[in-house]
């Protein structure tokens, strides 16, 4: 296990260890949104990434970076969401078991596409104490190793992978990119990557003001929870972490939020102008983009879609 | 005016005419729809094409190629659908005039989108005869010259660069090709591309069964109307020209027909798998191929997705 925030050599070690399983997901433009921005805007189409979100990549980082011994008995998470089907899918890559603890109120779409990776799911109430007990018990049963979906630095240095991309396929250098923030684990990454492979590059954060703790954080310089909890950008309601909140606040420009009606409409023209099924934590950086026209007015921003897993069945339009 | 089918010369001159002002759009895979398929699929996402669909192939290589005094007065055409924003779009393009009919009952979103590129609309009711007269009408008042949307040689021969992008873009060469048939412009563009560059690939095409005519003309040999119209595909209404009939019934392996649950099927697929947007007439090929597994096991095949304009508002799921 990795002791410190990844430097610029183990990001590249990681990139070429997961390259061979992942996609090296297209930059896509649009003359569109360019007009609707002001901007120039070049959008890293990670919902199109294996699995359909980022997650892939710190997963499998994760699986592949433990030792034999610490595999052979299986990988074990909780999550309802993409680090589940990430985790699900990860340990398939490498043949072993994965267990995930999932609430028991998770969109069956979600329980589907896990059990699809071959994974065991283990249900249980929807609270943070429960689902961290339910999966205590399970590595104490099985053996089992635990990956965390953001607090862990294997997992940064995978998510850090996409930016290093984003700027690899980049001329000239971007001025911005803008990553979306839940527990951390991408925008930390993506802080990283940006410092090491760009340094003239700056990263803000958009985050929904429903599940506003990384702008407190931010601001404070120490972990803050968020005041309420309620916005339909479902993959960004954690808080941040110990190894993801030091990266942010050294190297991310600002955190900017952004409601809940905003993320819906920058969703919408991203399925109606790009023709992308994009989920709402992966509309949330244009959201902020286009909220904040004269800050980022003429310049070359990259964003980060983080992921296109969506119920089809429960649109908000 | 073109007066003969296309031949390899005509294509070839199209595609450099047209090429600064389209995109080259991505050819996607999925291993999940190649699992599903047992085949492997290389998907042409015409969906991000300029417009959201191959439309606009045709009607700018259209209108690029009439002579300066016959654009002057600027382009006319009937169409509800991807046809009506694509010369709108190619008008503007070459700052000419773009004189639009639509039927009075065209979805807002159509019309908003005819709009956004400048065109005048003229609102007419909804049967060919009305559509046909009002045009007519704009035609004889303004000078402007009509673009028919699949009977047309330049059209045709527009159409006919998404199969030769698709066939250079791939290697080895595509065992088939399948694209959708409505009025037969894209069908028999795509064939004649076949048979000029990779005389081994065969062209399938897919029909939806409520709009079953192309089936019937190419088995009777003659151009047929289809028994009844009832699908959802609406890109695909029409029945074939005196132009696009030859080549389809020259050049195209089959046409076989499919449910429009099979085509909702294959769109949720498409949108839930590879998270594009994708109409119902650009997933119909996806249907095709679903359809009749046994036919295409283990083959390599281009599919074309046509469009992905679609009234969010208004899905089918």
């Amino acid at each position: 296990m990795m002791t410190h925030a990844p430097n610029r050599e183990n990001i590249q070690q990681a990139h070429e260890l997961i390259a061979p399983f992942i996609h090296r997901t297209p930059i896509m433009t649009s003359s569109a949104l360019n007009a609707i921005s002001g901007a120039e805007l070049y959008f890293k189409c990670e919902n199109l990434q294996k699995i359909g979100a980022f997650k892939a990549r710190g997963a499998l980082n994760a699986v592949l970076s433990l030792p034999g011994q610490d595999r052979v008995n299986g990988i074990a998470t909780h999550s309802s969401g993409n680090h589940a089907q990430a985790i699900a899918w990860a340990a398939a890559k490498v043949g072993t078991k994965a267990f995930i603890v999932m609430p028991d109120n998770s969109p069956l779409v979600k329980i589907k596409a896990v059990e699809g990776y071959g994974a065991e799911i283990t249900f249980c109430k929807n609270t943070p104490e429960e689902r961290e007990s339910t999966v205590l018990q399970i590595v104490e049963r099985t053996g089992a190793t635990f990956i965390h979906p953001f607090n862990n630095y294997e997992v940064i240095t995978g998510q850090a992978t996409v930016a290093k991309e984003l700027i690899e396929d980049s001329d000239p250098a971007l001025d911005v990119i803008v990553a979306p923030v839940g527990g951390g684990g991408l925008l930390s990454g993506t802080a990283l990557s940006a410092r090491y492979f760009s340094p003239g590059t700056k990263v803000y954060a958009a985050e929904p003001e429903g599940a506003a703790d990384a702008v407190l954080s931010f601001r404070n310089g120490r972990i803050e929870k968020a005041p309420y909890v309620n916005t339909i950008a479902d993959g960004l309601l954690t808080y941040l972490g110990d190894k993801t909140f030091p990266i942010i606040h050294g190297h991310v420009a600002d955190v900017l939020t952004v409601s809940d009606q905003e993320i819906i409409d920058a969703m919408r023209l991203l399925w109606e102008r790009m023709k992308l099924v994009v989920e709402p934590s992966g509309a949330v950086s244009l959201a902020m983009v286009l909220k904040n026209k004269a800050l980022f007015e003429g310049k070359r921003i990259g964003i980060v879609i983080s992921g296109g897993n969506v119920d089809l069945g429960r649109l908000p339009f």
